[in-house]
């Protein structure tokens, strides 16, 4: 079933690659259903907060009722930022299955372990690796694709004497 | 100015208590003005995501237009939790105030200290004990009345041969 939840946050994520944002998706399940989906759409929103598992995270406890996930999994395709590992214990989830690692910013394991720390009241388990490459490919695709952009604008740009800017990060 | 603007916390923190939700209030400030001001809601709201630091990042985003916050500053009555610091690191804010210490799960300074954390891309500025007893006072208040109401309730119900519940933390 870690393959089938994780592939739904997949689809998510191609929406934000879509709308030109970093491609994370993730889903929330209770009871054997989804009760919370969410992609990442910090630059459609100009929002630090519009991050996928804060979507799904809203979403959820609008289903719930309840600020308390409890007995709920999340599904994400790159482990968690700083925020997200902190609202997913803030959350009370039960669990958190991951995709890809993030070397530069995660925290599940990488930078921080958040969301296992002895110093918080609540620590959520955690699985990692599902559907990894395809997670990673996610990300390596649209960083190449935002590269070879920038290389063709700044030639354009050259060209024209002048300097532009993608508006990516 | 560091405390007249706190001030302005306060104010928001007394709000979220006559609610009934832990009295924590935030203001962002840029260029001399207030752009984004919130107050814990999670109880009233029903979702972990109803913080004090969350809801005024939302409002300041939108007055900048951006999800970069930089040049700002944040003023909040108790240390940060890891997810509203998580959210301050995300947004790139440059200056975090802070009232009260949270030694539980503070992430400036007592748990971990991500808003200042080397494995992080952006290291925000952190001055704190700024109004310190007032924010420590608001917290003490609260869960002292809170105890109390718990205390009756535990009484009443005691004489009626049933447990009560207040639906608090």
């Amino acid at each position: 079933m870690d393959e089938q939840w994780m592939g739904e946050a997949i689809e998510l994520a191609q929406k934000a690659a879509e709308a030109e944002d970093t491609p994370i998706g993730a889903v929330i399940v209770y009871e054997g259903r989804v009760i919370g989906r969410g992609y990442n759409k910090r630059n459609a929103l100009g929002n630090s907060l519009a991050h996928a598992e804060i979507e799904a995270i809203n979403e959820a406890a609008g289903v719930i009722g309840d600020w308390r996930l409890e007995e709920t999994t999340m599904y994400v395709t790159l482990e968690p930022c700083p925020m997200c590992a902190g609202a997913i214990v803030q959350s009370r989830m039960t669990k958190v299955v991951i995709g890809a690692m993030n070397p530069k910013a995660g925290c599940a394991v990488s930078v921080v372990n958040l969301l296992q720390h002895d110093g918080f009241n609540h620590r959520a388990e955690v699985v990692s690796g599902v559907r990894q490459e395809e997670c990673a490919n996610l990300m390596k695709t649209f960083f190449a694709k935002l590269r070879e952009r920038d290389k063709a604008a700044k030639q354009g740009g050259a060209e024209h004497g002048e300097e532009q800017s993608t508006g990516s990060n």
